[in-house]
């Protein structure tokens, strides 16, 4: 096999990291597309902050860069399924793949059960492959379902975790309604609705991981408030004292044999400081706990889907949920030394 | 498929604990074989302090026992192929499946390549297979594989645990010399030399399971003392200060690709209150690092040895190296629903 082709769909502050990271593979960079029109038109070097040129301009029409071919795309543009299919439909229907950073296709089914038959279908179709990857990948799936493996029985597992939304720019940053009161955050779920965030996805994934079904799921949010002034840089907004810093994100299972599961995601605006950290406790025989110190979740996202490639581009034709991609692995060196 | 019937083949302190595990299980313990005189012809139920007839006498003849038919021996007798090849070998021929936490079985191929080449040939010729399973499963080998998906770079990955040696009865607490002095120990070393520990064989199934290869390995130990009277329950020995309470065995690893492994394993008797610790320090881009506090180091190896039934009866024939299993998982309920 020769060199990996890819292209990086959306050259945000993820895609511009992936950029590094696919070179460092010595991962060929065929193609990058982006939306923004400081970012079209130039090199994808200068707009991943590399101080070098790659010969690879940013362009806006997804077709025309598809159409040149590539092994697969690196899709990291915005969240849910609803706003992210036809991006994933067009490198299906160019022969493809797809790895992306979009937590719904972590695990689809339930959430967005339309648009994943339609992308499961489209897939089969065309011979190629959608998945999701990301920090979810190793810290929130696969190292939980492999400490299970020395559970003799599971009461309740419960994991927890932070992150910082300063580490995914703006449009993350108002998602999490950064800088609102409690009221009016109050105000617009009890109006709006709030969308299930991937804590729900994430869980659904580890469920059926487990080999276990669903026998009610519910989702709440509740508002993280500042104690003190704190600094958003993606908003370049100081919060106030008694304003959102951002959210928790909580999702429980109860499962139809019995264990329980709960999954917390505090994302927010952090204090001098504060780090991202990975927790789970089991309970059950024997009680179990498992911690990762200051994981670096925005890095790790982009790393976890970079050594996902090959997986992605062996595994069977279809969108693939994460519970059925196999267990996450290192790729050391080039990409290509994995597809052998 | 009906119920997964098993023999229970060592009726010592870990296979006391494993007959509980496969009753709650639902496995059917067709067979239970020993050696010592104390519990040869007692029925398992008691002989497992389980207060509990199961109708299954303690055999000392293993072909009798294996020639009834099963589907899987849970082999716990002894460390080493050296000694434990003849057992497995008695179980393959009467064409039954075999687990065990013998520990060089786990990567047997470098330091008993023949006994390992006669056993995966032995496993094959009868349709079976013969695989280690044990806390190095999950905590030593696939945490570890799974944390380094979310690895751009690998320099080098250390590994500590610290395990109670009061936890495998009087066999192991005189493998580790407990009550030996250093001087003692040190001239045992020099004139015997050290068999290498589990560190070695699980560090190398690592490697292996990284697809990165040897290019030095190197084991030491180095002896663990008291600094106060402790009490060893396996020896009923009040070990002296300057006596030793156990060992650490460190495998390290230099790979032809560059990154380094280590692994220090500290076997003791444990001080008042002190509990079994596993963590790992990933050195690269980015560091990473996982902690399990208060694993039960016995209780763990029996729990995942039982997990893995019905992976080993679904394998490949063959001696099937741990890397080489899957990644471990819960099996929730009755173990015969995880066979479908």
């Amino acid at each position: 096999m020769g060199n990996v082709r890819a292209i990086v769909y959306g050259v945000g502050a993820m895609g511009s990291i992936l950029t590094r990271l696919l070179l460092d593979k010595e991962v060929e960079i065929v193609g990058a597309i982006g939306r923004s029109p400081k970012k079209v038109g130039r090199d994808l070097g200068e707009v991943a902050g590399l101080e070098r040129h790659l010969g690879v301009t940013v362009e806006a029409d997804p077709r025309r860069t598809l159409a040149a071919g590539a092994d697969i795309a690196v899709v990291c543009v915005s969240s849910y399924l609803d706003s992210m299919r036809g991006h994933f439909a067009t490198c299906l229907e160019h022969g493809v793949n797809v790895v992306t950073i979009e937590e719904e296709t972590v695990y689809p089914w339930n959430t967005a059960p339309d648009h994943a038959a339609e992308l499961d279908a489209l897939a089969k179709a065309n011979g190629m492959t959608l998945a999701a990857s990301g920090a979810q990948d190793v810290f929130w799936l696969h190292l939980v379902g492999t400490l299970l493996g020395a559970s003799h029985t599971v009461d309740a597992v419960e994991g927890r975790c932070t992150w910082n939304v300063d580490d995914y720019g703006p449009e993350v940053a108002n998602h999490v309604h950064v800088g609102d009161t409690a009221e009016a955050f109050a105000q617009h779920v009890a109006d709006q609705g709030w969308p299930e965030f991937v804590a729900r996805q994430n869980l659904e994934a580890l469920v059926a991981e487990l080999g276990l079904t669903v026998a009610e799921i519910t989702s709440r949010v509740s508002p993280v408030l500042a104690t003190q002034p704190t600094f958003c840089q993606s908003l370049n907004l100081m919060v106030a004292p008694d304003h959102m810093l951002g959210t928790v994100d909580t999702t429980d299972v109860k499962t139809n044999e019995g264990p329980r599961l709960t999954f917390a995601m505090e994302g927010r605006v952090y204090h001098e400081g504060q780090t991202d950290v990975n927790e789970w406790f089991v309970k059950g025989e024997p009680d179990l706990h498992l911690r990762n110190s200051c994981v670096p979740y925005r890095f790790v996202t982009c790393s976890s889907v970079v050594n996902r490639i090959p997986d992605v581009i062996r595994a069977e034709p279809g969108l693939i949920s994460l519970n059925r991609l196999g267990k996450p692995s290192y790729k050391h060196g080039a990409l290509r030394s994995h597809l052998r």
